[in-house]
């Protein structure tokens, strides 16, 4: 089964409670040509195409791609992290019925990431427990940082403990990320640059953290092939060596850490997915797309086969590895 | 001419008017083990060795390791674009003094990369040509921002171009790096996890804010093999592949202008060495160590000759391209 791990939804429309007042978001389906304008807190977010809820849509696209199962998670801003709590509860709710609405809608072909409210970790762990009883559900979205903090602080322990606990996967996307005040040049320099510096971090909080060594069956999975994480982690792992401090802190060696972790395949140049599978692990990539985004590859499952594998890892990472994250 | 591009200086002493006050800086000599403390603003900084000022040391560690050349520079702290102009001024003559001191020590084996007010770029200007009329000066040390304004923000063009019209090179090293705000766990991080970001940020900002299409014959080298850079480019690729508005802005594919900077090989791991020879190319990487300070191969030479390239790549990266880097 070629499974791609990253794919991302929006519901259809929202409820009229959310669609007023501050962190309104809405859907507006201004045309018949298929595309609609997501609205958040009274701005136009951006402009989405109707596979983000139209799951006829979806699998007429994954049936062109040879991609046989999707893992359909939140449009990551849909995460909501910065909003009062009630409301990123009621989003929350909504969200994670859609979700559920359309893995419902051909069940052998999705499955859900869900998401939760991480700016109170505590009801996050409630929100996990209502995901992990929910049918079609695998795992959670999360973002790298809730409101500039890290994912590795240890204030998130709680919700990490509760997805293992319920073998939820979780799959970390870049959100709202460090660095952009470093950018010169158009807007959209924060996904292309910022978001791999962003992931980096993210993926090195979880290991520097001890997230890893407290939740040792934790399954976690970074997009966009763990952003810049590969180019930093040999630096770190020289600091382990001749650093005690560092030893001390991190007790295993950071690229054997990140070695445990999975990541999309996404990263738009054969060579560097290549070195990927070098250092990363070639049990650890799974095919990810960020369907129905901008950014994609015109062939995702044909670029994994062109890279020259033999056929047994080629297979682990357009299915095995992502059943593995999964768990399914 | 095994040439190292990237060693730092710390000057023996600092006139008693920089060791008083806000901005004090100060070298500490409190043994005769060889090893003194750099004081900044009244705090110990770092422990240094005495290898940062004595010129007799580092020829000797330079011949223990086959290296005929260094590149010196100062120690990235010293650059002090946080302090009042007039202070930055005095320390930069002072450090730059110190600098072409201990090339004319031996001249030979030394050129120096020294410093400049970048906190007032027409103030840098000056400091540019009196640079580039002292002997053994063959660049500047810059850092990846200015008070936390990134390399490539339109305000830098006139120091760019006065370094472009002096033929002087620029070596562009990570400074208070952003991000630093996603770390979890000891201090160190900064220098191992951020500093990879930071750098790949700088890098960027140079080419999607247009400096390097203003300014072509500018030689510029980034510290640490760009840090993350080289996971940042295919994602910043694919964007000027697909968005117009990035194509307009940047005119030159990202990777293409990236394949025009110069990196130092300092990244700690042969595969990803490797990985930066192919994606950036073999003509564009050039020994550095971080001599004297603490993140070091063992065998800076032997590890670029441990490659398995041919005799004539292994001697780009040892010495011809850092003569094209210098220009001498």
């Amino acid at each position: 089964l070629n499974t791609d791990i990253h794919t991302h939804i929006v519901p259809s429309s929202f409820p009229e409670g959310l669609r007023t007042g501050a962190g309104s978001i809405e859907v507006r389906q201004t045309c018949d040509c298929g595309r609609a304008d997501v609205w958040v807190d009274g701005k136009k977010f951006r402009t989405i195409d109707s596979e983000s809820w139209d799951v006829a849509q979806r699998l007429e696209a994954m049936d062109r791609s040879r991609i046989d199962r999707q893992l359909l998670s939140p449009m990551p801003e849909l995460l909501a992290y910065w909003l009062p709590l009630d409301r990123a509860v009621e989003i929350a709710a909504h969200v994670n019925e859609a979700l559920v609405q359309m893995v419902s809608r051909a069940p052998g072909r999705f499955l859900a990431l869900g998401m939760a409210p991480l700016q109170d970790p505590e009801r996050a762990v409630l929100e996990v427990e209502r995901l992990a009883a929910m049918p079609g559900v695998c795992g959670i979205e999360i973002g790298t940082n809730v409101n500039g903090v890290p994912i590795g602080d240890p204030r998130f322990d709680p919700f990490f403990a509760a997805a293992a606990r319920h073998d939820l996967a979780v799959f970390v996307h870049a959100l709202r990320p460090a660095g952009v005040e470093r950018l010169v040049g158009p807007p959209m320099l924060t996904g292309l640059a910022a978001f791999p510096c962003e992931t980096a971090l993210a993926a090195v909080s979880m290991i520097t953290g001890g997230v890893m060594a407290r939740h040792p069956s934790l399954r976690l999975a970074f997009s966009h092939g763990g952003g810049a994480l590969a180019m930093v982690l040999p630096r770190l792992d020289r600091g382990f060596d001749v650093l005690p401090a560092l030893r001390e802190a991190v007790a295993v060696k950071p690229s054997a850490q990140a070695r445990k972790f999975f990541y999309d395949t996404l990263v738009f140049d054969p060579p560097t997915l290549r070195f990927l599978i070098d250092r990363l692990g070639v049990t650890q990539l799974c095919l990810g797309t960020d369907r129905p985004f901008a950014l994609q590859e015109e062939d995702p499952v044909g670029a994994v086969e062109a890279l020259g594998l033999s056929a047994a890892d080629t297979a682990l990472l357009l299915s095995a590895n992502a059943a593995r994250f999964i768990g399914r």
